[in-house]
């Protein structure tokens, strides 16, 4: 069973990757891109076949170790 | 407009990101998780209100700026 993590800055946290970025496409002549938020996606491979369990298991991942959830959200999907 | 665009490591090319956090997974008790692969999630708020046109600007930020086609591939999401 797959996994997808999302991790992303929570609103109102300053992204200095992403402003970073839209500078640089701001400089290669992308114009109209009004705003850029970076974060990370983590793809897992589980033993899992129950999917419920595997989004529980993939949740208690997020908050122990991947995410950062004093300034980042994170969203599963299972698939 | 809003894009997301995801960016991997291609198969095959070592990702020791993800391999440390799927040793670090190991080392916190959770069993079960074969691979990890870490990427990047970049969202753009977008100007551009035709789909299409968002989408070719989109690829074209990732072959020139976002992505280094030679070891990462990349997806666009419009929505």
């Amino acid at each position: 069973m797959k996994a997808r993590v999302h991790i992303m800055l929570k609103n109102g946290v300053l992204d200095p990757q992403g402003e970073a970025v839209r500078h640089a496409l701001g400089s290669l002549g992308f114009d109209g891109v009004d705003a850029v938020r970076q974060g990370k996606v983590i793809e897992l491979d589980l033993n899992e076949t129950d999917a419920e369990k595997a989004r529980e298991s993939v949740n208690a991942m997020c908050e122990k170790l991947l995410a950062n959830t004093v300034i980042e959200s994170y969203s599963v999907e299972i698939a």
